[in-house]
């Protein structure tokens, strides 16, 4: 692997990057707030002439000291510049200003993890998911999530949303190439993947695995897009090691579900997935693994959700590498096929068969 | 002033930029926890050749899982690399985990500030340390501090010391060789600075200003020092801006004091602390300006204590350009004299007198 994340730097650059690390929960709210606040977008009005902060505090409604204490936040965070009295919007400014995944993240990380994220060390310790309580007593996210603030709540689905579906279209095109007619999908969620598939081809028939209440969602979706009759929901837990799954599928299916367990517990997943396997079919896993992206920046918002699984979710699992899954699928006689690159946002689709 | 913390970019690493900032509160908890469970410290016990993550969990008796989720944030952030299974310590890494004002830095951020940050937007829109509310109910953070839970108190203090004290011996050189026989110490604290100059300057005689509780303590230590006879408690509480400050001094001293005032009140101090002084006499303002500072990193901590004084301390003060205080202080008929730089840790000394 090339190398990822380092280079080369000064003393002081060192220390200036160490000071970055130290101060990090206060850049992260200060530029929050400097988007949500309508600041940056008041000083990007300016352009390059730029305004004071008491302009930006008339602006936007602040108090100038309000106004004050963030641009100089964002200079030290190099979102504004400041020139003779004025604060001036940089290019990191603009685009903090306007990209929706930044946004995305950033809502998530406060409204979701900040807070839980100061109880890690316990998460980490117990391996259980500590930082949770601040919500309630749940034992995972999954139970709660019915149950968070309002904010919080549609910051973790506007997340999900934002990574998980925008793979769907092409995967779908690579799966159903093979003309599968039998499809296992483990852990269906609403039936999105699967609505797709049934729509896309007419002559297959697809099982459904999730815990009850899901699949009854799962089900009602199909069934409103008139594919009800092809789709055969399975409720099993698959967190019990002894509940099988139904056998002999063309092609078995598990999208960004593995994310959501232990290593241990993938394995007996995988175990029991091949095992659902028809001769000659495929197991699909269609998931963020870090270790197959191209840019350095997805790799390091892959990992960094990795202590949202550990402090907030479920306190066992993070966002594996594609080889460390490869690594637990040989072990339950899974060899990989092909892995098929970049599909939606971050996405790999790793194709496995028994061998 | 020359450009401060920006650089070109390209649109990598602007994109990239903006997602360290959306995941900077994460990367700070697993750094800080890199630190302290002793996974820096072993995997750089192996040098070059460097170590698994099953190894470092070994080591530093964590789970492998908690290992694998640390180190692998730890190499987004480049505090080690990976290489062929193995993580290996960085330049920032090593840095890290020596560093002692990183540690104060990180510690006083977690402890103090990480969870009230959580309240920065109501703190600037109220004008009070909203953030504060995590401890109880106090209107700001020195009432407080007595009352904190100990891990916040240690590291509250030992913030506060490691940046105070470092500058008083080589701004007590400058300020008795004008040869002062009366001082007034507005602020004194501890009488830390007060015991220093008195013992320095054996015709020297100290006025003190502070709350009665906080003058017994000084007095005390003066006492015990064999000073105290030398020294004069002036109860005042010179947030009320009709409490006027004795008057006729060679020197009036300020030290690390401004930063707790918002501006209008520091124009009401300055005013009165003019009017302290004798013809000739000095008005001395020692503290950490960030537009008087060398280097960007220290610039940059200091920038981002602001926040810090918004959400915690008392919700409208804020660390201030030596510019900002100058104007104020131009506002209230005293003139700049000199400008000492960089005394101790990021500090600097004003010398004004009226004119």
């Amino acid at each position: 692997m090339h190398k990822r994340f380092g280079h080369d730097k000064t003393g002081l650059e060192t220390r200036f990057d160490a000071q970055r690390i130290a101060f990090a929960p206060i850049v992260f709210q200060a530029t929050r707030l400097l988007r949500s606040t309508g600041l940056l977008e008041a000083v990007e009005g300016r352009g390059a002439e730029g305004m004071t902060a008491a302009e930006a505090a008339t602006e936007t409604g602040l108090s100038s000291y309000a106004a004050t204490v963030l641009l100089e936040c964002g200079l030290s965070a190099d979102l504004v510049a400041y020139d003779n009295g004025k604060f001036v919007i940089t290019t990191l400014g603009a685009f903090i200003r306007r990209d929706e995944m930044t946004a995305v993240n950033m809502e998530f990380i406060h409204e979701v993890c900040y807070l839980g994220m100061h109880k890690l060390e316990d998460a980490l310790k117990l391996g259980e998911p500590a930082g949770l309580r601040v919500f309630g007593e749940w034992k995972t996210v999954y139970e709660a999530l019915a149950h968070l603030p309002e904010n919080a709540k549609s910051a973790w689905l506007r997340f999900d949303h934002f990574y998980s579906d925008a793979a769907f279209p092409a995967a779908s095109r690579i799966v159903l190439e093979r003309q599968p007619k039998t499809m296992l999908d483990i852990g269906c969620n609403t039936g999105k993947w699967a609505s797709l598939c049934l729509a896309r081809s007419p002559e297959l028939c697809a099982s459904l695995v999730d815990l009850p209440n899901q699949l009854e969602m799962a089900m009602q979706n199909l069934r409103e897009k008139g594919l009800g009759d092809r789709a055969v929901p399975c409720p099993v837990d698959v967190l019990d090691p002894h509940a099988e799954l139904p056998s002999g599928f063309d092609a078995v299916w598990m999208s960004q579900f593995l994310v959501c367990f232990s290593e241990d517990e993938v394995r007996t997943i995988l175990r029991r997935a091949g095992r659902a396997l028809r001769p000659g079919g495929r197991l699909w896993i269609l998931d963020t693994f870090w270790d197959t992206q191209r840019f350095d920046a997805a790799a390091y918002c892959l990992i960094n959700t990795s202590p949202y699984f550990t402090a907030i979710a479920n306190g066992n699992s993070r966002m594996y590498r594609a080889e460390d899954i490869l690594a637990l699928a040989r072990e339950e006689g899974l060899a990989l096929q092909t892995t098929h690159e970049r599909l939606g946002i971050y996405h790999s689709l790793l194709e496995l068969a028994p061998g």
